[in-house]
């Protein structure tokens, strides 16, 4: 695991805070409530380069089909077609249509051929997408299309389906003497264990940068950030994260960021810390959660075996239970790295729980109780298991599991 | 997976219906209630054949540790000496020296070697033996041993933790003239999803059976039983289910069932109908739940992928939840399989929910609600996925997600 730099992160910076981008949003009724926004649309004044990752979930939406299809079929993208209430997944050939229909109006709209459009849906699998409506919804996200704070508020809010709130982040840093800027939004509250991707999340930049360079920023910042999130361990069909570029932050013809140098590594810390915020926020808007839960692994024989470790962890109900219950009942926590196939038993490890060792050398140590009691009460908390094998590490997100889960998840109607 | 076959199964058959077994059962404060039967004995008259199978937590309880060595140094077991309220797991040095002195005081009691019984713990993790305690009940139990309904439900509540009901089943068969019969208790209600075995099982039978064939028998029943039992995917750190054979509903110097014999298939038959009984015992006492789900996948590329895709769906929390809430949101389902690591896609899946056909080859299919929602509401419910691609086919069961599951485990005190 590569640990994340230490990058400020602006929460005000949306996705038009790079230049070269525009968004718009409308409230048309896909969602029950008609009155939140639930069409939003992302355009590129340029051709963008354009990288992305998806949801390996073998039942996967159509709008993952169709947006893995368009950037097969090209480097760069003008824009991205997004809504909430409905998943658009499980929908059969209707439902490849009705993604194909969206990106098309979607580039009626902005001027460009229907592939240079991705397509993003959330919400409620199995229904088929209420066409009239997001067609009315599109048509009117791109009349409202701006720059600036307002618009993307507007666009973050049309993604959300639970969420309490809107996610997005920004970091903005010097190039070439010029300030170049990455910016991003996303939602996600449950059916979230993102495996390549997270529930949605769209990030831009006015860096000049090839799609190639940005592929493999894109997919190293998820796979150490969203990637090592869950919620609930349940991977969606419709996990979906871009990254745009539209190098506007010179004029035409700078010459692109080369790999390996000065500038790609600044570009990739800037991602890293924006895709590193937008998790901690899912994590922390987490359905029914009440605190955010670190878990720290170290000492493994490799990062992978860590991973299997802190996943195992940070998905055990269990584990998930005991912090909403601030019980520091740590047995569950080390017997879930038990059964995660790991190398190592427990005479080697150490367990620290909100900086105080609980737990050394396979034996329990007497920590003191209202220490402890204390450190349970903390709405942010890192659990620390250090397996006492090697130099792997990782590091996971998650949140505690609370009657509101149950509520939420015995309610959310079909 | 092999088709359980239809075998009428006895509860009112505990683990001294076989002969040549006595149990015995005592109450002293290692459980907080301490009128609550705490401490079991289960002794064999002669030297059983044994088998059995632990957990494969890499974090494993002290008693675990000791049984697993006691058996590879014999063949024979004289008696299993098993508590509840303290796991005896995380305890280090302490802990593997207590559970030799369980082993050795109750050795002593029954008269044999200390390595001739077996040891199981069940309850909080990382807190040391009360000894003195576990030392008094086994005098007690010991003392108190005795065969017939009485014993049997005396040694079965002896094991229970947060359970609500003790757990038996017997089979009574015919073999050579005689009556042979299979019997067992277990225990189990969360930190359940048991990896060759489950929390607590101990089965007994009279069968003149040798431990090579016992062993094979044992691991093919738990493989399909309680292997394929989830209430919250995470693996105890004190899994043990043993099965022991007197040979005395025969006399001294009976024939052995021969393996790959109808005996044998009898006995297998018998073995399996006991723990089949034993695990969904377990699924309807399982933590908070409100329904027993059977999830059965069919279709497969072959019994492992069809394995995967079952687990995934008992384990998906979001699956859980919408049991709880009687939501036929059956999309959870299928995305759960999804992830799973299957070949297939949504375009060959039919699912049946209730016997209700809900989604077939990629589509929703229009069901009717009336009907769905009366599905919902069943107590016992079959989830049949079929993915369309192969033969391979899994069953698990588990249960619904309810409040109450966070209530007892956010409360849990350690």
């Amino acid at each position: 695991m590569k640990r994340l730099p230490a990058i400020e992160v602006d929460r005000s910076l949306g996705v038009t805070a790079p230049l070269g981008f525009l968004a718009g949003a409308a409230a048309v009724g896909v969602k029950k409530l008609s009155e939140k926004p639930d069409v939003g649309l992302l355009v590129c004044e340029t051709d963008a380069q354009a990288a992305a990752v998806f949801t390996q979930n073998k039942v996967c939406a159509a709008p993952v089909t169709v947006s893995r299809a368009h950037l097969a079929a090209r480097r760069t993208m003008r824009g991205i077609v997004a809504n909430s209430g409905n998943a658009n997944a499980c929908t059969g050939r209707r439902g490849l249509a009705d993604a194909r229909a969206m990106a098309r109006l979607a580039a009626a709209r902005i001027g460009c051929p229907a592939e240079a459009v991705l397509v993003a849906s959330t919400g409620v699998i199995g229904r088929l997408m209420p066409m009239d409506k997001v067609a009315a919804g599109i048509e009117r996200a791109a009349a409202a299309r701006a720059r600036g704070p307002e618009a993307d508020l507007a666009f973050a809010r049309a993604i959300m389906t639970t969420d309490t709130r809107p996610k997005q982040a920004g970091v903005r840093f010097p190039m070439r003497g010029r300030a170049v800027t990455v910016a991003g939004a996303s939602k996600g509250v449950g059916m979230l264990a993102p495996n390549m991707a997270t529930m949605l999340g769209f990030l831009t930049t006015d860096a000049p940068v090839r799609a190639a360079l940005l592929r493999k920023v894109l997919r190293r910042a998820a796979d150490a950030t969203f990637n090592c999130l869950t919620v609930d361990g349940h991977t969606s069909t419709n996990d979906t994260l871009v990254l745009l570029a539209s190098g506007l932050a010179f004029d035409a013809g700078a010459k692109p960021i080369a790999e390996g140098s000065a500038e790609a590594a600044a570009l990739e810390a800037a991602v890293f810390a924006v895709c590193d915020s937008l998790a901690r926020q899912i994590a922390d808007d987490a359905e029914g959660g009440t605190k955010t839960l670190e878990i720290l692994v170290t000492g493994a024989a490799g990062d992978a075996e860590a991973r299997r470790a802190a996943a195992a962890i940070a998905n055990s109900p269990l584990v998930k239970t005991a912090f909403f219950g601030e019980d520091p009942n740590w047995g569950r926590i080390v017997s879930a790295a038990g059964y995660a196939g790991i190398s190592s038993g427990p005479e080697t490890m150490r367990l620290t729980l909100g900086g105080l060792v609980i737990f050394n050398r396979g034996t329990p140590v007497e920590a003191k109780a209202a220490e402890l009691k204390a450190a349970m009460k903390a709405h942010d908390i890192t659990v620390h298991l250090d397996l006492g094998a090697g130099k792997g590490r990782a590091r996971y997100l998650t949140c505690d599991f609370s009657y509101d889960y149950v509520k939420i998840n015995a309610e959310y109607t079909t």
